[in-house]
């Protein structure tokens, strides 16, 4: 997906957001601000929203170092979700359709999202209501079935915490599963601590894809990354950014992601809040 | 009012927001956000916003006309308000303390504003939450003494459409009232044309500042409004952009608002949604 001029008043929220929770004092912000102006002049709309993000979100770094400002947050995080975990899994156990309980909770858990909210969300009332939503859109009937066609899942990950609801999911696939998470700190994104303290274990293979940036930006990934990526046979992608970035990559990439923001509600032709399973399209 | 970081975003949505009113298409309008993007890297954050947002709509007038794209939406303003004109009235005649009801009515009607939605509120739902909320903050006390002590009120007008509610405010008044306007169109602030449509008439005197930029911007009006305005024994200042044009303006002015943006909601010390009568300060 590309950017959309709606995205640049966020951009400069994010940068302010950012400067701030790594403890920026007024003057510093007011450069930050500066060199994130300087830098949308710049841009190419070609450039999708998480490329650009991680370009201002490297502003802030230089300026303030190399910390992981949502390290407390991804924590609280994961823990408050593990709180949750005997209910979710009590819930797929109980369920008509496990497969389609345990993908709406693997959604579900896409609201721990500080790229847009400085608050963790309620999670069980986000729970009960992406239960009770109809989808936006569904490729469920397609990921059922590519599911039990596949011998392997390539699962990118989104938020830490998230992660606890991705584990129910994937504990429910009985397939191999390579669960992918970031390579240093993007944002609340997990990262390998994230995925173990979530419980996830072998027989999941946690990797990195190598990189820092939110979403999965391919140029900016390990080469071992790009080796099983392009291998997999099937791909669960969480959340907007990976949509974000992976858009137009083709059958075999299933997003599961809960709209969060209106220009993405746009690109995909539904209301902010929507419920979403969809199959990539090749472009 | 200083202009925060935290504007930055908010002057971009605006722009672009402007940009589509006025029918830009996509080249001008990434031109203009450029434009915007480069204004903002040079102004000092001494200025307080609406100077800012001003600056910003320039850049979209200079592009694509001098036109009134707010015109059609004050005019639908003004129907909505002047349909519920009977029951405003009504309202105050049934008051125990019809000072205070008209009072919180005239906020009631700040609530349209086009600065920050692109859609016309549900007026009599907004009159039921301002008359029925507590004030965040009130100096309606010293509103009451000021207007049993003067002889003139200068009131500076906000929206278009809030005339209406503006009109019910100043037939209780008693007193000669000089209701001013902008001269030319800033957003959807009311010009004298609106004033009119509401059915502000003699005995109330109709000006405009001279000015079509938002709020008061003293060294933007007409010599002819800064003499008037110099002299005024009691002002009643209407609306979020008076309040940051003028809250240092001293204790002669009274701002009646409804915070809707939360930077001037921190400025202020109270939440977004609060109900405000506030003496002007001498800082």
């Amino acid at each position: 997906m590309h950017t959309y001029l709606d995205c640049y008043p966020c951009f400069l929220r994010q940068a302010l957001s950012a400067a701030r929770r790594v403890g920026a004092n007024e003057s510093q912000q007011y450069v930050i601000m500066g060199q994130t102006l300087a830098l949308l002049q710049t841009l190419p709309l070609d450039k999708t929203p998480p490329e650009i993000g991680y370009a201002v979100h490297r502003i802030v770094r230089e300026m303030l170092g190399h910390s992981d400002p949502y390290r407390a947050i991804k924590d609280a995080s994961t823990r408050a979700a593990l709180a949750l975990y005997p209910r979710l899994k009590a819930l797929v156990a109980e369920s008509a359709d496990p497969l389609e309980t345990a993908v709406r909770l693997s959604i579900a858990g896409n609201i721990i999202d500080f790229a847009f909210s400085d608050e963790l969300a309620d999670l069980w009332t986000t729970v009960e209501r992406v239960l009770a939503s109809p989808f936006a859109f569904t490729d469920l009937a397609a990921l059922r079935a590519a599911l039990a066609m596949t011998d392997h899942v390539l699962y990118l990950a989104d938020n830490a915490g998230e992660t606890v609801f991705d584990r129910v999911l994937i504990e429910l696939l009985q397939l191999p599963v390579t669960y992918c998470v970031k390579g240093g700190p993007a944002l609340n994104d997990a990262t390998r601590e994230d995925a173990i303290a979530a419980g996830l274990a072998a027989p999941v293979d946690i990797i990195d894809n190598g990189s820092d940036a939110p979403g999965t930006i391919l140029s900016l990934c390990s080469e071992a990354f790009r080796q099983i990526y392009a291998a997999a046979p099937l791909i669960i992608a969480k959340g907007q950014a990976n949509y974000e970035t992976l858009s137009a990559a083709g059958a075999r990439v299933f997003f599961l992601l809960q709209v969060k923001c209106p220009v993405i509600g746009r690109d995909l032709g539904v209301p902010v809040g929507s419920v979403i399973v969809r199959q990539s399209r090749t472009f």
